[in-house]
């Protein structure tokens, strides 16, 4: 099996080592991540500048490429340019802190598996809910049987598994849960402060602010101790809107 | 009316300009866009930096706010801190280029729409479909008909209107089409290049590889000289994958 794995949180971070350490136990793993930390990237991707790809070592071993890009550039251009063939899965992560609810739109850890769904190869992301995690090793135990089991399995042309999983020891997770989307969004505001030459600036800050009850949504699921494994798909079209839609005399304001 | 005009082209774009022009004929508009291009940002949005709000000024006169941002962010802050209450509607555009297919996944100006859908706030993007566009003045006069179109109708909550408009005079528009978003993608590839210092770099280059046939798509209907309005969602669940997976005897990995 040959995986791709690719994150936001930089090729620095603890929690891409940990999944490799683990993947390398089952398949052939390329590492291919942002040189820098790119949380909150959404799936934005790099045209008007150039591309950089540098070997990363760690311990004086080689550990992967660093691109000066975002999570979904490592993907394309390790499709496109790095990897000889198409690789089986595409694992993005392990991310510190949960990817869920409307933090899929703005998650880089999850563009970096949608960009892989684009291309048509299975993908998967993986975080883990706390931004200080002391569990990864369970998510990285869970991503290696789940790689196994989704090659088994197959997915949908265009879908990517996105999977979190509770900052808890293995013997206290619930179960894995299969959920869809919630409707939780932030409670979010920008700080104002003024720097040391007397202007001011904004910072982003807040707190989620949960929207959801019913137990098949990602941000329930997670509280309840389960682990949440999500479809995500890139049709962005609302369906129920675009049927009343059929119905307004949109041609009397052409 | 009151409106909050955001793009991805950079505050001093000729699309932003028109688009305003047009809509201070019908409401009260405030511009607030990013200070540089941010083409491809996606639903990006800024955190670990600080973000600035600068007056922009045109001929001498007020024009609107430039942010050191990505249009979500111009979007969010626009709505938290800059504006005193809430706008009856977000208008992102007039965009250099169409956003339809996979395009809507990349695009920034689609997400300074969505970033205000998020935020309960009826929103809709508008692009022309040219890089070069020659027929700007149908596309504002078009988004100044929605905008009052959009607030008799009402949009439902946390959707907004992906509109595409063909670069062709008035007359020869051929109508307005409700459409889905397409599949097609992009054939893209790096090309490799070596810089004045003797080291590699990629560019992305590459163009649409048009993979729908059928009408209602949002391509096709560009295509055919059709303005595609396609409403969109952010609910990216994969409902036909969620069924099959309930099939998945996924305790058996945990």
């Amino acid at each position: 099996m040959k995986i791709l794995v690719s994150n936001d949180d930089g090729i620095g971070s603890v929690g891409i080592n940990l999944l490799v350490e683990e993947l390398r136990k089952v398949g052939d793993v390329v590492v291919i991540a942002p040189a820098t930390e790119q949380s909150a990237a959404g799936h934005s991707i790099t045209m008007k500048n150039p591309l950089r790809v540098k070997e990363h070592f760690v311990d004086n071993k080689f550990f992967g490429y660093a691109i000066n890009g975002t999570p979904a550039d490592c993907v394309k251009i390790g499709i496109k340019n790095i990897l000889e063939e198409k690789p089986d899965l595409v694992i993005s992560g392990i991310n510190n802190g949960s990817n869920a609810a409307i933090n899929v739109i703005y998650s880089g850890t999850v563009s970096a598996a949608r960009e892989a769904a684009i291309m048509d190869v299975p993908a998967m992301a993986i975080s883990v809910d706390s931004h200080t995690p002391k569990h990864y090793e369970y998510a990285a135990k869970l991503a290696k049987k789940l790689a196994k089991f989704i090659c088994e399995k197959k997915l949908r042309t265009g879908t990517l598994l996105n999977v979190n999983v509770p900052d808890l020891p293995e013997e206290e997770i619930a179960g894995i849960s299969v959920t869809r989307q919630g409707e939780t969004r932030w409670d979010d505001f920008y700080e104002e402060r003024i720097d040391p030459y007397g202007e001011k600036y904004y910072w982003l800050t807040g707190k989620m602010d949960y929207q959801d009850i019913e137990n098949d949504r990602d941000v329930i699921a997670l509280k309840n101790g389960y682990v949440s494994i999500t479809p995500v798909h890139f049709d962005l079209t609302d369906f129920t809107m675009l049927e009343t839609m059929k119905n307004w005399e949109l041609d009397s304001i052409k």
